[in-house]
């Protein structure tokens, strides 16, 4: 017998229709003999209408009551959800975040949760119940409020209802299979990854495979609990239900600790991300304390920058600085920038957001030479010119024009073995 | 400096054009210096998708999960509104009911309010915070479950934080500009009542002119609540605001304890309701024990019986007997005669719905004699036939046919001098 999380999104939820196939997997895993808790989003269309009423009702509004009114779509579905349950037979209840209570940080619209009161859901496993838990929200004590932990935050409320029940899995039902090598619509040949490490798995996040919420998977990490990404649309009857002490399921990718991955690859995955825009500033005075100048005030204007590349300068006198920030950001850094002209002492600036980030990550980086090389060869081959680098201790990152992305990405997963048969 | 308590209901806060109109009529009682509570309804429209779904969900639903989905309608607009006063410079916050707490019976979606701490309402009212507190529900602490009171309880809602906060008023804000001394729409000389009495205001309610929840005038007349009824599209700016020790306003009407109402009319209203049916069983056996055996299944099926009358028999062996039940029930009600004809020994059933019932209500009826003939006479003057009668202390009610039921109402709001001039 396990004790199992099973969250399912929005779009896994967003109609009666769906809460009865997602009520057919919690059917499943109850018949198998495992005490589950559900935790639930919003129904897909539902917190964009509620935000929208926010905006409509005031464009700069108070966060605790803007939370008081997004909170209530996961409330609805977790009532639903329950109902559904109980009407094909099975013992549920829904529980608010204030009930149980899961206790957040007062950061309205960005809470984080501090504690979760796990005794009252494990005490009624005991009988049977299923608990069906809010996603996204908790009360935050000192007022007495309810709190939201921001968008997608549903994910994170899965992982830690699953770390305070100490359950076995933490299944993330979602509308995509699992975690792919890389995104199958740019690569037909990507595969369905059975394992991923959580730091893999954070780097392809950050990178935009938005399928987990990063910090969801960054407390996953920190607590070591095992959760798997799989489809909510797949046959709920067919598919394997949750047991304890199991490793491998036919279904789905599970996110857990590297040393479970007997046969890490040396690259598990080739991201990409588009949303980058790059700056060059050409003819910079060439002294200490230009960086400071530059990032300086980026930083104060709360603009990201994520890749840098400064040349050598060949005088000693001038020389020219790239940098990326989010496309969103571009406009913003520019005027940062021509602000501090003063300060900075630079002759031209140049931009451009017809870039994207390709990036390779895989663990076995770590004890494997040579993945850089054989990158910058593979590209070089095919003509793609690097416009910027940066690596981690699992990740390397290169900037390229993004007319190249596609060809880049296919190439990459072929040369590292990725490749599907 | 006054206490009030505003509420307004579905159609007030249809959207967040009206929402603001709502907060204009806050903004006018804070700027006068009252210390203001608001209770909200659910977005008119919203409280029926919400059913929709759960019905969707089961015909058959558990009734704590019905409550959470459904009480989430009432969240969203107090947030709302609390936003939308934050924008107008006023200092405001929503209140979920067990946030206050509001306590409630077990009777989930048809609870009643067992007590309502309104300590921290207080405290803040003397920093000039308003409170916008959700209808409609409160938490019921043994399972520590939203629950509802059942469709309407917004009403009810108010006048239970009225006396808790000890207001000088109770302002329900509706659709319509007051109680009237009968329907506006059957008779254009209709006039708006200043004041009316709690114990006619039920019997308004219970009769039809569903303006007010039922309850929500008992607990009123009970804990000596002054309420008013009045409309929230009349110009927020343009009106009074409330003040204390004030007994007269220029708009709605005051439901309020008779002793207050100086020179009560002898009649207040007429009210109509159409909802009713008429039964007729023919040739009953006249012995005794005879109504036990007809009303006595009734009761069992859940069917109110309203009005009955049983003629004299002529040979002292069989006689006819006439009641009345909500259209709705007629069915239902008929089945349960006839499953029962062997013990009741009846020889015929005849029914209609084509039936009315209108009645004329005033407490000053009390210490006024002739009411009734005065009532008959004019009825039969128009050649009107009366079915049924039946008559309280405070309220004579008469059954006729359909037919007649414009003309009956319009004959007696001038019989007893309503008419406006």
């Amino acid at each position: 017998m396990a004790v199992v999380v099973m969250k399912f999104g929005g779009t896994s939820v967003a109609n009666i229709e769906r809460i009865r196939n997602a009520a057919k997997h919690v059917k499943r895993e109850v018949e198998a003999g495992n005490s589950v808790a559900v935790v639930v989003s919003a129904m897909a269309g539902t917190t964009n209408q509620l935000v929208e009423w926010v905006r409509e009702a005031s464009p700069m509004h108070d966060a605790r009551e803007y939370d008081a009114v997004v909170a209530t779509g996961e409330q609805v579905t977790a009532g639903l959800l329950a109902i559904v349950l109980q009407g094909l037979g099975i013992s549920a209840r829904s529980w608010q975040g204030w009930q149980i209570p899961i206790t957040t940080s007062q950061a309205h619209g960005s809470a984080r949760i501090e504690a979760i009161d796990g005794s009252e859901i494990l005490q009624r496993f005991e009988h049977g119940e299923v608990a069906v838990v809010t996603g996204f929200q908790g009360r935050e004590p000192e007022r007495n409020r309810i709190a939201t932990l921001g968008r997608g935050g549903s994910d994170t409320s899965a992982v830690a209802v699953a770390i305070a029940l100490k359950a076995d899995l933490c299944d993330i039902y979602t509308d995509v299979e699992g975690i792919y090598t890389t995104d199958p619509r740019v690569v037909s040949k990507a595969r369905r990854l059975n394992k991923i490490a959580y730091e893999e798995m954070l780097e392809m996040a950050s990178l935009g495979s938005k399928v987990l919420q990063t910090r969801s998977v960054e407390l996953a990490m920190v607590h070591g609990m095992r959760t798997r990404v799989l489809s909510s649309f797949a046959d709920p009857e067919s598919q394997q239900p949750v047991r304890a002490g199991m490793n491998d399921y036919d279904v789905g990718t599970i996110v857990c600790d590297e040393d479970e991955i007997l046969e890490a690859q040396v690259v598990s995955g080739i991201a990409y991300a588009k949303d980058e825009a790059k700056v060059t500033i050409l003819g910079v005075a060439d002294k200490p304390g230009v960086a400071a100048s530059v990032f300086g005030p980026l930083a104060d204007a709360a603009i990201d920058v994520d890749m840098i590349v400064q040349n050598l300068s060949s005088d000693g006198m001038r020389t020219d600085m790239t940098f990326t920030v989010q496309a969103t950001q571009l406009d913003k850094a520019l005027a940062v920038i021509n602000q501090a002209r003063g300060t900075i002492d630079f002759e031209e600036i140049k931009s451009s957001a017809d870039v994207v980030k390709v990036s390779v990550i895989g663990i076995g980086m770590r004890s494997h030479a040579g993945v850089a090389a054989k990158m910058f060869k593979a590209l070089s081959e095919k003509n793609i010119n690097i416009l910027a680098i940066t690596t981690s201790e699992i990740k390397i990152s290169v900037l390229i024009d993004s007319a190249y992305a596609e060809l880049a990405v296919r190439t990459l997963h072929s040369v590292y073995g990725l490749d599907d048969d």
